[in-house]
């Protein structure tokens, strides 16, 4: 007889919206959920016309989209046969990230006071705020001079959108908020303590995938970057960081019980466990099935990259690697985040501003992927560099750009739009490879994320340009089914996270598999590539392009001659 | 008292239409014009749609739209008061080219026989004819064998465009029509032989320019390449050369004299002398007042860059310059040819194929250049190359492509227009400076053709980038003028082409400026224009481009911050 029927729900925060999602934990079953738009800003996001890298989010937006999902989700599971709120055995929470925001010392947000309640400074700091761009580039240099290899498992490089930019850059542009702050938390953190009562920024838990992958924290070196070095930096940020934490924990770990006031607005019974939180990718991976060997691609705006090593395992740092952190994935083995600067945003971007009326009717990126689809790969003699929003990974350089190359008198905007598509699976391959050049084998990539559901036209030209066949998470809405799963591990529904995912996670039966033409073309395409992205993107490479333009050229003849 | 008014005509055969213009021969003064569309094919050219670089013309529109404009044109000067056709005392034609067509023993076009009249091989091979290639290649390798220099003279390559490709492409593809030929004519010869019945290809007055440019003819080595060189290409080729030519005449030579049936036609008397031919480029150039150290440049869908040195003077070879030719421009000069594959080409192209619904209202261009012109010079952050049709000078290598760097998330269509813009002035600073290394001094540069008249945008940006004036021609139709100089040369009206261009050639008020901000600004990019140029464009050179996207980053901020 089949084991009686528990729930967890995962609650899911993106950028502009967040989600619950209420799952079968025998088996992952997705069986109710709820969305709510933030309501603050423009599609949820407070900006400033004056600076373009500013990006906020008021965390009261939080507090009611938690309310709003899980009451919604409740509601709507209450009219599916044999369900009960008191079967629920737990919660998990995942968060945008880093995405930090001042408190007081009772661990409620500034934002929340009369006093700073429209300050953007006292709000959370959305992880797609650029404001600290000179603080990132300062704690980059002051880490190398610091003899501590505090950068060595975040690629190198420190970045405008982590926790520290951010504090230092309030520091100096709203002392009067900095000063105010008690403590700063992560959205992760903040909302799991929120929901369960447990604010004291003193006690609070503190997620080891935030810590980890944004605030130089290691065990390595004792937590948190030492006073010392903070205090190269400024003397308040080594004062803040007594006040900050010792300890960060993963997410299979009880963050705090659900409060009766919560629960009654909700409607679930109180002290239901939820789960430490994390970020949206993390969890997703951890829905997508990730175990040692798959890759899973989070393939949305931008991507993340994700893969497991056993915790036992020696792994290198691997330069242009952004995150390498025990716990912060599965927790009990140690993650490995990469990533793209942007996918979907550069067809975005192609979409509004140089697709032609021709192909602009309705959904423009649909036509143009219907147009390109019947393209062989070199047929255009174009090649096109990924970097419109610079490169993540394995270059970890904001500053580089867009490029593309081949153009001729012909050629059209499906054509164009190919290239760009094919050069994200260029950049992708090119992350794929230093993994495996630094012995973190690569023996299965599962796709999730928006991109990946709706494109088979992308997903195809990524099978053919890593020659690897493209397997999609079973849900489509993997970060919340992550969430759920510690949900259930914090419920006690399973014994491990390894053991829920097994249960709860799988792959769609449809594959997409290399065509063995197109495998061989893009071959040839590819080492044009790292040509570009060598001399582009290398300091002190000079690689010959002198004979790009003609490959590319014969590539085209050959191509359009025999068809492929 | 003012001299009495003499009257001098120039017909001009552009590429889908013809054109007549009177002109007063004392002061230049434009009184009367026809224009002739061609009607044989789509615009004027037959094309095949299996081969894209078929491009043909039937010579008796050539024919039709003498007789056309000319009548036309004296129609309407009828009505001015003075005017009587027996003050015309000449008149000038030029054409394409190369556009050599195959002609029977008297000279008559094998289009005009019963046999061929609808065969494409039987009429003229329009310049753009790229189905020659191969054969291209060949005689470019087989001159570099020779032990003559044979492409000293034309930048080192020789083209698809040009007439022996032609020649031995027919001969390869339609040995028919090759063997029914008696000899090979170009059309700026065609014209003012049928017109004068001087068609005997043996006696037939042949252009300097057509022969110097494009058929490898040089007093240097006794005329036309040996017969030996020709026969190692084909024996087919050397037999022709017989029934060829043994020598090459200046414009300033009369071909013939009107016939009287054409007279008739036209409403003209007989016996009107008529000036041997030469290309619209060549006598656009003296329309627009060429004389030493004056740089004209025609800018259309493509660009010629057109210079002249006194005879005695010594001009070396120059790498990439496609043609040094005693008599070509201004008879008693050496006349110097260097061009852009694609200016106007490549706004067409952007405008048709990547320019959004917003600014595709209308005039698409004209939309294009209003929102590019607010643009401060590196506020994009982007670079280009304008090779998107190859590059003809200095590089000559139509294998080239187009390329465009520095793309965010933002870039906008004006934006990557003006960089398109700015990219072709980077180009045609390149052919200005490529002079100058070689000691020919550019001390003036004046511009004609369409799009120097529409586009003052371009002009200033030329203008900012070259550091240099850009003065205007002050005649909207500077070949046709330039034709109907030859006229009133050959009738007597003057005693050399240079006292007639003194005396009808001018330059309009308006003069373009260089900014100094704008200068200093572009000094920086044309560097990194350079070393992209370099890079794909020169076998062997590998110039850093590690830095290119990096220096385009804070190039954009800092014009972003101080607003230049």
């Amino acid at each position: 007889m089949r084991k009686a029927a528990t729930y967890a729900i995962g609650v899911d925060y993106g950028t502009n919206s967040c989600r619950a999602l209420l799952v079968d934990t025998r088996d992952g079953a997705e069986l109710a959920s709820h969305v709510f738009h933030y309501p603050t800003g423009e599609d949820g996001i407070i900006l400033d016309p004056r600076d373009p890298n500013l990006a906020r989010q008021h965390p009261s937006d939080y507090v009611e989209g938690f309310l709003a999902t899980v009451r919604g989700t409740v509601q709507k599971a209450r009219k599916l046969k044999g369900f009960s709120p008191d079967r629920i055995v737990g919660i998990g929470i995942d968060t945008t990230g880093s995405t930090p925001m001042p408190v007081d010392e009772h661990g409620l947000p500034l934002a929340f006071s009369k006093r700073f309640a429209r300050h953007p400074a006292a709000m959370a700091w959305l992880w797609k705020d650029h404001t600290g761009h000179a603080e990132a580039a300062a704690i980059t240099a002051q880490a190398r001079r610091s003899g501590v290899p505090y950068l060595a498992k975040c690629g190198g490089v420190y970045s405008s959108e982590w926790f520290w930019s951010k504090i230092w850059h309030c520091q100096k542009t709203a002392p009067e908020v900095f000063k105010a702050a008690y403590s700063w938390v992560e959205a992760c953190d903040f909302v799991p303590a929120f929901v369960t009562g447990k604010l004291d920024p003193r006690t609070m838990a503190r997620s080891v995938c935030a810590a980890g992958h944004k605030a130089m924290y290691a065990a390595a070196w004792g937590g948190l970057p030492s006073a010392k070095f903070l205090k190269s930096l400024s003397p308040g940020l080594a004062e803040l960081r007594a006040r900050l934490y010792e300890t960060a924990v993963p997410s299979d770990q009880v963050a705090g019980f659900l409060t009766a006031d919560i629960a009654r607005q909700v409607g679930l019974p109180a002290d239901i466990p939820v789960a430490v939180g994390a970020f949206d990718a993390h969890h997703g991976a951890v829905g997508a099935g990730i175990r040692p060997g798959t890759l899973v691609k989070i393939i949305g705006t931008s991507t993340c990259d994700m893969l497991v090593a056993p915790a036992h395992a020696t792994v290198p740092d691997i330069p242009g690697v952004c995150g390498i952190v025990p716990g912060s994935i599965v927790p009990e083995m140690i993650g490995l985040e990469a990533g793209q600067s942007a996918v979907g945003d550069i067809f975005l971007w192609f979409a509004k501003h140089l697709c032609p009326a021709e192909f602009a009717q309705g959904n423009a990126i649909a036509n143009l992927e219907r147009a390109a689809a019947h393209l062989a790969p070199g047929a255009s003699g174009l090649l096109a560099l990924d970097w419109n929003n610079g490169n993540r990974t394995v270059l970890v350089d904001p500053l580089l750009s867009g490029l593309l190359v081949g153009q001729s008198l012909h050629t059209t905007a499906p054509e164009v739009f190919r290239a760009i598509v094919e050069a994200t699976a260029f950049g992708a391959l090119t992350i794929i490879r230093r993994f495996e050049e630094y012995s973190v084998k690569v023996r299965e990539v599962v796709n999730c994320g928006g991109i990946a559901e709706k494109s088979s036209f992308l997903m195809q030209i990524y099978a053919d340009v890593c020659n690897r066949p493209m397997k999609l998470s079973r849900s489509a809405q993997t970060c919340a089914l992550g969430a759920a799963i510690f949900g259930a591990v914090a419920g006690g529904a399973h014994r491990s996270t390894a053991a829920a995912q097994r249960a709860m996670t799988g792959v769609k039966p449809l594959v997409y598999r290399p065509r063995r033409e197109h495998v061989k073309a893009y071959a040839e395409l590819y080492e044009l590539y790292l040509a570009l992205h060598d001399a582009f993107g290398k300091t002190g490479k000079h690689p010959a392009l002198d004979d790009v333009m003609k490959r590319l050229a014969s590539i085209r003849a050959r191509v359009r001659k025999q068809g492929c």
